[in-house]
């Protein structure tokens, strides 16, 4: 089997290799699927450049999502040509992999190998963020910068599904005719203005729930744009800055500050939550009610063409393998 | 009836001026109060400052806590002679107040009017400070800067009284051997060697809870002395910097940020919970397990000595009025 991999942690560009790699034996409960699809995420980039939550060992294969077709099977309920999501740690960009039955979830047959290789981190995520209060803000007010992203994007789909409201920063006026058509309630540039503009639009009934994966300045702005007692997650840090919390926003505005990373949240939940999560998300993109863009995909082989799309300003959706 | 008070927001030395003010006439339900005792607290100068959460209105009285004794009332179950304490917005650095009946929390007439004075806040804010988490974590390690303040002392009695371990930074050495004879588990300098020091005391079982009234590069040691999804919970801002979160902490480490505000929490409560506090807390006091060091007293007309009491560095505790 062909498997990309790195011996050392550095630029992805620098450190991947294309490789034949020795297919390990199927013990018992596991099962082997030929992967189907693999996206690139920035949780791909940060792992082999070292500076991701957890370290694997080397050598190691990045690829942390994915689908794929079962093609042997030593574990129950599983079967050959069963289609299956990958929960766990996983090491999917190869064009196949052998995982204990416990970390798959198993998926409509009819869902697209594209999309469904992108259910388990973006839309999860999105799902999850939009349930960081105690209570559902159905009716209410969320702001999220980085509207734009993938995790974005699903936010706005899943937010609409939900009746919850939102108002979504973007860095370029070109994003947010978008954005709009996926069903955004308002797009404001994420410049100094936003907080007026946010205010202007929620007036006495401001913003609940605050989602950022940027940090820095524009972190700071949905704090500001968060009404008292408001929730700010961070999920992601495109800035590579940290938040600067003024202290009167925690003291006298009291707002919760929290971060959610989704790789903890399904080693913690009870399994049938889990369960239920990713049945609920893969019904709504069968429904057309969910998709994430995808801009290309290319074989393992081609992985240097495959990361310096990432960069190209052309790009309009996420990058994949399809080995 | 005499008062200190201020017709323009700045420094108090230069604004508050001690004048002869018209008391007010009582309404039905409300008691007059001749003031006992009212401390000098950093909420006072932030007020007469125009730096605190709200902004009375010109010209003011500062003074947020203290305690009385009625000396008239229209109101129900309060009788000349019954000691309360002030829970309302009050402007106690005089020597009479007219308030309502429902701003005042009844004490033990043996209770130390200078203790009682200052029961409001200080032990209070400690008290909630202790149940900031969803359980009341008897047993576990917690963590405080600023522990040599007036809410630091009340953190270290109240924890022990709990069951609670705690963790206490000081800045200076000096400070170590009082805390310990009040009962500190451990009190570390707030240094750069500090999150060492907690991993080797905590171990595999690191603080739950940080308390944080510095901010800047204390808060942030703070941050990385608690376990993975602890709670630091900022109700000061003595280094009057704001807080710096690394994005890491947030999301792969799971802290909740949050704040503390008391004057929010007595307004928002319900006021048998508030009640409840009050009793407990004045009953440690009069059972010896709780107190707050007293430096000196002053009648009203010397608050500029009072005042510049405040920045010597020989000053034990809180200065105090006595009008």
């Amino acid at each position: 089997m062909n498997a990309l991999r790195f011996h050392r942690f550095g630029p992805p560009l620098e450190v991947l290799q294309h490789e034949e790699v020795e297919p390990g034996r199927l013990a018992a409960g596991d099962v082997r699927l030929r992967v189907l699809a693999s996206p690139i995420n920035p949780a791909d980039l940060n792992l082999i450049e070292g500076k991701y939550g957890v370290k694997p060992e080397l050598p190691a294969t990045a690829g942390i999502e994915g689908c794929g077709e079962v093609i042997e099977s030593s574990a129950p309920g599983f079967r050959p040509g069963d289609r299956c999501l990958f929960l766990g740690r996983a090491e999917l960009w190869a064009d196949e992999v052998a995982v204990p039955a416990a970390a798959l979830h198993q998926l409509p047959g009819d869902l697209d190998p594209l999309q469904a290789a992108m259910l388990k981190v973006n839309p999860a995520t999105a799902w999850l963020l939009l349930h960081a209060l105690p209570f559902e803000p159905k009716g209410s007010w969320i702001i999220q910068n980085a509207a734009n992203s993938a995790v974005g994007r699903c936010v706005i789909q899943l937010a609409r599904e939900l009746g919850i409201r939102t108002i979504n920063l973007v860095r370029r006026t070109s994003q947010i005719p978008g954005l709009v058509m996926l069903g955004a309630d308002h797009v404001l540039l994420d410049d100094d203005s936003a907080v007026d503009s946010v205010r202007d639009i929620t007036g006495s009934v401001p913003p609940v729930l605050a989602l950022n994966a940027v940090g820095g300045t524009s972190a700071l702005r949905l704090m500001n744009a968060l009404g008292p007692g408001g929730t700010h997650v961070t999920y992601g840090a495109m800035g590579r800055k940290p938040l600067t919390v003024p202290n009167g926003l925690l003291i006298f505005k009291d707002l919760r500050i929290r971060g959610l990373w989704l790789t903890q949240w399904i080693d913690k939940a009870p399994r049938d939550e889990v369960t239920a999560l990713y049945d609920r998300l893969a019904g709504l993109m069968l429904e057309g009610k969910l998709s994430c863009p995808v801009d290309r995909s290319y074989p393992l082989e081609e992985f240097p063409a495959a990361l310096k799309r990432l960069d190209d300003p052309e790009r309009s959706g996420k990058v994949l393998f399809k080995p």
